[in-house]
């Protein structure tokens, strides 16, 4: 086993114990992997000890927690709250600008909204695609606000990345890798929301992708897990917060809307967001969540929205951070 | 079905559509279920749509929360935050006081200590067992301050009852039925922690085992889940503390200790705990933690206790609560 | 309430009970989904009765399993069973001919191999890409093996489609939309993996996404999911074969490679999936996976396939299948 | 650091890397974990290397599997397919007698009756108790067949180990360890469910509380995890059955009525079990289902038992094994 782990240019330290021996590889953790040793015989097991991914990690160059600007509005860094805000989906002018208002007034960081909606069942609406660009366009200018939103499919990376600052990578795709490397490219931020299956480990690995082609401006987002538990849509894992900031520079945000999928329970999450340490959240508001065409439930109301913000950015001062 | 369903005395209310018909079914749930319909020729699915706990419930006679008193601290009812603080295990007599002298200073309203320690080898550390009870009931005489420690056998029920204030069930025995109904008999308050795999209604159906025997003091904890995620120990689940106040009357406190099983994430979850809307906390401090005999890495420097109660009182206040 | 569902052309049945109201709703499930009911005042929760998933359902017109063949094996319809095998990857003309030669003697009813392969970290190996095409053309014209290969990007579709029999969309792509349209409009069968944490009932939505295009030659296939268990894996979910089979028309195999990740565990897994009533498995074989660039632990030995396929095939004949 | 671990006895061996240092420690795992390493400044991680169950594990003493003799049937070793089977619960002397005049006629090696039951909730049926046991006592005498049943009080022991042959410690305290160790020296055959959300090492950490108390014969019982998924009521691990023959010597056997929750499921689970390499299953028979006052969509119906028996048969025969 040991001239095996040499050939592939690995020092092995071998420790003997009472029933098993124990042989420390140090070296290359993929090219361990590579030997394929798990399942030889006289092979327990093979466990990595360093973490898989690199460019995102703290252990390297970054004495730093990564800190940059969008269009005025400081992300990362850690004396900034980014709040984003918006409709779930762009359905029209006058529902995008009037939340815009809304949000603008209420203290928003930034404004989100969906053009293009990736949707479990193929009968059910699928967003407004280009026509909700130009809408965005028009809610950007007139509340001053950076624009959020996710990109599906590389056919409209160009698109997106003229018409909005932020590009969201959603959880469906957070392992969708010829996304990932197109947004590394594209050079603009990236939200990457975690997948809902995805470890933060994998996350992490996930931003490696978009760090290789030279794009630092990289935001992390925790979205809720799937768990066995159904009262809440997902389990939002507040802990991978502090978790993320011990083992990352990257600056990480909270969506309590998609894990909550229940209006009542998206403020004491947010509040608790702020409270852990988070940079940001990123919520769903809507004029009239009634007689919106996807996620109605969990759609703040707008009329809320200033009180909402108000409370959030208490907690956040707490934590040392005021609204980026 | 329809007369299978009005023999067991159960209401039925047939509505057809496309492909298949449902039967709404009105009446007792369990007579229902007994009529083991699924699996039946022609029944494809049986979907229970009333809430399976039934004392537990804030739909039932309760219109305010629960609230009662804890030897002059308040618990639940909404204007008090609990601070449980406290060694993981009681190990000697001067380990214990001295943390007794350190979270009492600091604020604490209760506090917590290993008697009798369930664990997964049964090669670890038990605890001290009825020894660590009179070590206990000196700490709390010197500090003024109620003592919970947890019941992990019918057989020290009556000396845990006599010894202490609060008796923590464990996630472990969250659904170890007898120990429940022991509990609801002795009278005294409990603390009930949600099992590592259970669903928030199961946890409430766990509360109706002790409600049951006429004892109204219950707490209830969420300590953590188990999930795919291994970065930290449990997923702490704070999404369940706002869900539970809408179906709860309840008091619902969180342990951010065992769930991070790491301190550095302790601090920013208790702080997520009191934003997030919770009745309390518990949590173990240690003065040397290295030489803890029992899950040392999670436990809080004494020496941070008071600038750690602090901070997480003023989230606290924000959510309209104050230290109890 | 009763208003609002009938404007939107939902039938409402009111069903008083002691504590609650139940209103059924008869109608399009998306129309009442779009009116967003939950957290309405007096709403406590939205039950969907009805199954979400349409053209993937034997509740409609078909009467039969869907049948069908891919270069003269037939896949579905209850008497055959599907033996796919072949190398993890292609990495060189040698090594993919002589597994070809291997699974072709030992009976395999078509050959897998990947060309472009999804890895979690950009550092690890990718797969030749389309000089991996060409050889497995070779290989499937020297065995006569029909071939399945997996597609990650739309960009590679048509190369693909002209290249290998079966397209495969793994289980990372499972919710990738725009890649399900695109090999439903391809026409080629499609092998359509279970995402990792998707419920059975999220795959039949993937496969309506397929169906949709009027492409109905879509095999599902379960590859184990994530789960707390580290011990294997992913938590191989046969199970879920019964249930498909109940639910659904679809062929359905299973990939026990993938979810054992320990060569160990496929064969008993391999021989339990064909005694559940899959229509198939998919297995990774090598002739020295010790010296495979991915996952070399999970891959069989060529010089065992022989003796393994036998042992799955007496196994798929208590079933009532042969091999196809 | 290596100095800490030299005083507690562990021998520390380091190996620098570029980024981190690793250190081996070699010496007793609680030692080790006494220590608590992780948290402190300049540790990232502490990763236990050697298993942590001890008893129980195939690496010590024993070079066999495990065999036993249970009233002239044998468990274990690896050549006999313990079919156990009978009703949920017992109801009434004739429900559970004509039960086991089916099973033993139909080829069961043992019956299973349960005469305590834990119900999640408090207002469900419970089993008749003590009168159960004398009504199973008839039944082991008629059939001539060995009795399991569920032990699920500490106050019932001495009753339970003089009616029934094999004591069954359920999911619900698979870490119950008061239970554990009472079992433990009752000396009576043991079945050990696997807890619902318990990984299979802590499995056989829970089988180490029984072997410690010099009780060698224990039966482990995969009946399914808590899992994302719902459409069936548990997931069943069949994986675990390989990768348990693999690092312990003990007997392993299959539950999959409570796994599946659905009479459908149940035969081609069960023929699953068999073809995976299972010692037995242990499934519940009904000869009225619908009339059952606990778990009957779950129950097969008595009159299809013989044919279902002889199908699970031919697959364990196809792994080596006759029915015990």
């Amino acid at each position: 086993m040991v001239e095996r782990l040499e050939t592939a240019g690995v020092h092995a330290k071998v420790m003997p114990g009472e029933l098993t021996t124990a042989i420390g590889a140090i070296g290359d953790p993929e090219g361990v992997r590579a030997l394929a040793l798990e399942g030889m015989p006289g092979v327990d097991q093979v466990i990595p000890i360093s973490r898989p991914y690199k460019l995102a990690s703290s252990e390297l160059s970054h004495h730093e927690p990564t800190k940059f600007n969008v269009d005025g509005h400081t992300v990362g860094g850690g004396r900034t709250f980014c709040l984003i805000a918006g409709p779930c989906t762009v359905e029209s002018r006058e529902q995008t600008l009037a939340v815009a208002d809304v949000v603008s007034r209420g203290g928003a960081s930034m404004m989100r909204g969906g053009a293009f909606k990736p949707r479990t069942s193929p009968f059910s609406f699928q967003g407004l695609g280009t026509a909700a660009l130009e809408i965005l366009k028009e809610a950007r200018e007139r509340s001053g606000l950076p624009v959020v939103s996710e990109l599906t499919d590389t056919v409209n990376a160009e698109a997106m990345a003229e018409a909005v600052d932020v590009l969201q990578v959603g959880a469906r795709n957070m392992q969708n890798y010829g996304l990932l490397e197109v947004v590394g490219k594209l050079g603009r931020p990236v939200l990457l929301k975690r997948g809902l299956s995805s470890t933060v480990d994998e996350l992490l690995m996930a931003a490696d992708y978009v760090l290789k082609e030279g794009n630092e401006r990289v935001i992390l987002c925790e979205r809720g897990i799937r768990t066995f538990e159904t009262a809440t849509r997902f389990t939002l894992d507040l802990g991978a917060v502090p978790y993320l900031k011990l083992h990352t520079h990257l600056p990480v945000i909270v969506d309590p809307s998609h894990a909550a999928g229940d209006r009542r329970l998206v403020e004491p999450l947010s509040r608790a967001a702020a409270a852990v340490g988070a940079d940001g959240i990123i919520v769903e508001v809507a004029e009239d969540p009634e007689a919106a065409l996807c996620d109605g439930p969990q759609q703040l109301y707008a009329r809320d929205f200033e009180r909402f913000a108000h409370g959030v950015a208490a907690h956040a001062a707490l934590a040392g951070k005021q609204l980026a």
